[in-house]
């Protein structure tokens, strides 16, 4: 979600919005230090867990969409790859070791910035239990995910290709996008 | 980059680095209204334009790497699909129009808190010419690359690959990241 930009990250004085020098959209900007405030999307990263024919999901047990069921997925961190991040939020999420074998899908949710990153991986033991983000962690089987109580849109394309192209040879990526976006 | 975090953007009032409720790591946040102050990595979103047997190359008019040459890519705007903002950038860096074709590398740079997404894409004319960031715009066969004037580890992590596996019928995602980082 966009933030509100009130004041100066540098220096606190009160934030401008409208033109800067030498670029063609209007930026938050301080008019005592110049420094210009970029409001970028971020990236989400998440995985597919594969074991077997199941997918590991988690129930969420935080905001938003409490109860609803997802794949482990968060906000990349500075400092990480973007696998790494997914990786590590599997293990935050469903305390899940797993393997990223490659990525599988990219969604834009535009009006809220973010970008999904979500690789497809194996999990690599069973030793899998729910985080503090999650009230439960579970393997389904395709015919077994729970469509009707999905949590994010990404998360629900990102599982509806892998229904339809698990088996193909070629391993494309999946490019999605939600507009207008929830 | 890292950017430095003095004030709250939302109050104004001076920030404190450390813990916060909730989380396993230390964040900017404010002590006055709660609110933390999120760095997350930016998304550089751009694409290999291609011409029959040539790539559309871009020489930096601007800094860093002023003189050198890159693939038309930058920095995603909120608001934007990754595919549109790849687009955006080589209309404005090449005045060059194109069509995707595909996700083709993904590249993280931790250090810096960027990951690039570079599409692959089809040059649609021949009408490009500079943009203002650009001192020329040029198409390059393969052996012409100019493979030691490089602006950005990313761009030629990319036109490795592509000139390396232009030719698989897989379209396989190169996952690529630098380490230490520039």
């Amino acid at each position: 979600m966009r933030e509100h930009i009130n004041y100066c990250s540098n220096c606190g004085s009160k934030v401008t919005f409208g033109p800067v020098p030498d670029d063609d959209r209007p930026r938050h900007h301080c008019e005592d230090c110049s420094t210009i405030l970029y409001q970028n999307p971020n990236m989400v990263v998440g995985c597919i867990p594969i074991w077997q024919d199941k997918i590991l999901m988690c129930k969420r047990a935080i905001e938003p969409r409490y109860g609803l069921w997802t794949l482990p997925a968060g906000f990349l961190e500075f400092g990480e790859n973007a696998e790494d991040g997914a990786v590590r939020e599997t293990i935050e999420e469903a305390h899940a070791e797993v393997e990223i074998k490659r990525l599988f899908s990219v969604y834009s949710l535009p009006k809220v910035g973010q970008v999904y990153l979500m690789f497809l991986a194996e999990l690599q033991n069973l030793n899998f239990s729910a985080g503090k983000e999650s009230l439960e962690v579970k393997l389904f089987r395709q015919k077994e995910i729970p469509w009707d109580e999905m949590a994010f849109s990404a998360v629900k394309f990102t599982l509806e290709k892998f229904c339809e192209h698990q088996f193909d040879s070629r391993p494309e990526v999946f490019l999605g996008a939600l507009q207008p976006a929830t």
